[in-house]
């Protein structure tokens, strides 16, 4: 039996006799009785046991350390007034496994730096538990809207020559280390994918609906809170899809995933609300319940002029067509102004990528970016160029060599109409989800610039 | 609409009029009625279209080539007696995006090996829609087992620092390309992983039950249609757990995986059974269906002796305790033996890895690996070992510096009673459900030596 089990069948189990096997969270000796509490991982809660001298296995139990490993044979007691359910009345305890006295993790707070440290046993901490149960619930929901949804999950490759999508700076994946390309493992130069989005497309052109979800890297000397030199990204494209389509997918795969968190991992939830973020569930509840505003740049921008002009106070006030919003400006919109959720569109066409659809109006794109309170821009996509002759003319003014990108150029000449999608930092998410406020702190082993543990 | 709409829908959409947007497979004229053939990529199965020179738009329609885009309003009609339930007559054909005449992928057969040169465009194929679908459903089908069972989806690291595993050679990750590791971007040498076991292992002592699903990287310069440079791998990891727990979950998984694809792609696994490999739905249904065997290595070495004895010949003859089995050894105890999946268990520990259980005898190790009909070895795995001073033995055995896993192996001390995980190739796994023979063809755009394509 797991503790999770318990959790679930308590009321059935009353009285009865369980075996559990668990690790020891804390182990003190009373007078007459003596408490262990346990947990095993496979829920957040902790299972509390109450030994006395009588009980087997007595002397074994009691020398326990924390982090021991310990079999306990017990009957399962209600405790309807207590704040935890029930308990075990252990009959029996069998020290498993002795842990050292050294274990780092006594029963104490930690800070989140000591514990980045440790990376290989923070996940033992209830914060991380809730942290990383929550990461693979999300992970899971992502997969089940898309599949659902009829969407092929493509894995685009980690190792790629595409070097000219100027995304960020690339790693160099190698075997001679000599920069000698023609002689190296692939024969030409390899690095590490910055987005699966061009290989993507390819695919949407043969299944409409596809996402992609998988490791992209940037090698980019960063030391923020935001940004870690490898994460996921989840990338959806759909073929003869325009940005209103973009639009409502994003919409509605993220409602689907944040409700899917929301059902599976309350207790979770509740526990991260108090440890982490106060207002935690409501402001997540509110992306499910929101009806999404959609605001063109233009319409942004005229906004926050009209804030200034009022007295608002930003950083950057110098709003202008071509400003790259900064997240004062994006919070602003979504948290002061439209108070939910909010679709940005139609971003000047030279502070966004090569290959976004070129508006009617000459300076525009169709691009959009998710504003959401609490963060600013979430995701970002666009539909994208089909004409063959404006995606060569944006290559130009970028400085992008299109032959080094004809295959992927080269998909609009062989039946074109439409395609649009979008990218999404799944630790972003998953910060927003769970109130950490450090990248660090919901990726399982983080890599960041001169860390590189375990 | 799309096209598996209409074939989820066809009998309540009879005589109704539709609009689809889809690519052109094919367009002939005859004399009084023209055939245009379409596909979304939505559904393995294409839409005829049928249209004539009252058709609003049939000179566009008639000029459209093999991959233009078209839309088409007309009406479902049934065909009752046709191989397709039922057919679109047109009413208007719109010419959405004409392709050039050059487009690689007329109506005709291609070989293997040209299709992989185009690999942006080969999913349009019906033989690699049907392998690419059931990949995504499979990657599903493995998500969905593990999520049921409360496993939590841990995303291990992809640039690591660990190189003292063993399990073959590694790329490096870099910045500056000089070996001066000290100050490149990670200040240490940075690799692309080979395995996420390690970091899922300390991860199971959080969760007990944990799963990995993402890229491994193996630089070694091998041509043969088993081996890629990059490809997935699934690596659950059970906490508390022996190799009887792990053979149990293995066969579940693979179940459960396996039966899903089946409930999910039986058209897409008629279409390939057709085309690559006779008998394929016969064979998975047969691993649903089948009770697995279990023999330990020293049976096997007795039957393999017993059947040369009887004049059977293999390639290696020579069976002796040490001996790594060959995949015509596996497939002998599976296919002409036992007949069914056989795990086989307890290696000699000389020929397993470090982290592998010592038994009691001495001289083997829990180690476990699954042989199914058709291909040998389909994964692997084993109870790990708990015993601090037997592990650091293997380690110098294997020449590890067992201070560049401290963290690892240190586990052991701080509580730990048994842990057993295994590693499956999801692409093997792939190459075995759809009938595929080479793995370059069941990953999206695959990597192998000399060759980085797209």
């Amino acid at each position: 039996m797991d503790i999770k089990f318990l959790y679930d069948n308590h009321e059935t189990l009353k009285e009865q006799k369980v075996t559990i096997i668990g690790r020891v969270r804390s182990n003190r000796q009373g007078k007459a009785v003596s408490f262990m509490v346990l947990n095993d991982g496979t829920v957040l809660n902790d299972l509390q046991v109450v030994y006395k001298p009588e009980t087997v296995g007595f002397e074994q139990g009691s020398k326990a350390r924390v982090s021991s490993i310990v079999e306990i044979e017990g009957i399962l007691i209600p405790t309807p007034t207590r704040p935890q359910p029930f308990e075990i009345n252990a009959t029996s305890i069998t020290l498993l496994d002795q842990a050292i006295e050294e274990y780092p993790l006594q029963k104490k707070e930690h800070s989140p730096e000591f514990l980045r440290e440790i990376s290989h046993l923070r996940a033992r901490t209830k914060t991380f538990q809730a942290i990383f149960r929550i990461r693979s619930t999300a992970a899971f929901a992502i997969h089940k809207f898309f599949q659902e949804n009829n969407y092929v999950y493509v894995t685009t490759p980690i190792i790629t020559s595409n070097d000219a999508e100027g995304a960020g700076e690339q790693f160099v994946v190698t075997v001679n280390e000599d920069k000698d390309y023609a002689n190296d493992f692939f024969g030409k130069k390899a690095s590490l994918t910055v987005s699966g989005q061009l290989n993507g497309e390819a695919f949407a052109q043969a299944f409409k609906n596809i996402y992609t979800f998988g490791p992209t890297f940037r090698a980019e000397n960063s030391h923020t809170t935001k940004h870690a030199s490898e994460f996921w990204m989840i990338e959806p494209e759909v073929a003869f899809a325009d940005i209103n389509d973009n639009i409502q997918l994003m919409q509605d795969m993220l409602k689907s995933v944040v409700g899917y968190v929301l059902e599976k991992n309350m207790t979770e939830l509740e526990f991260l609300q108090e440890q982490l973020e106060p207002g935690l569930i409501d402001k997540i509840t509110g992306i499910v319940n929101a009806e999404f505003k959609v605001n063109t740049y233009e319409e942004v921008l005229k906004t926050l002029q009209d804030a200034i002009d009022k007295g608002h106070k930003f950083e950057e006030n110098n709003i202008h067509f071509g400003l790259d919003l900064g997240t004062e400006h994006e919070r602003f919109i979504c948290e002061e102004v439209n108070k939910c959720p909010t679709f940005v569109i139609n971003y000047p066409k030279d502070i966004k990528s090569f290959y976004m659809k070129q508006n009617d109006d000459g300076k525009t794109v169709a691009a959009v970016d998710l504003l959401v309170p609490g963060i600013g821009e979430l995701c970002g996509g666009s539909e994208r160029e089909a004409n063959l002759d404006k995606i060569l003319e944006r290559c130009e003014f970028y400085g992008i060599n299109p032959e080094e990108l004809d295959w992927y150029i080269g998909l609009r000449k062989y039946g074109f109409y439409k395609s649009a999608g979008f990218g999404l930092g799944f630790e972003r998410l998953i910060m927003y989800i769970t109130g950490a406020s450090n990248i660090r702190d919901v990726i399982p082993f983080p890599r960041t610039p001169k860390t590189l543990l375990y």
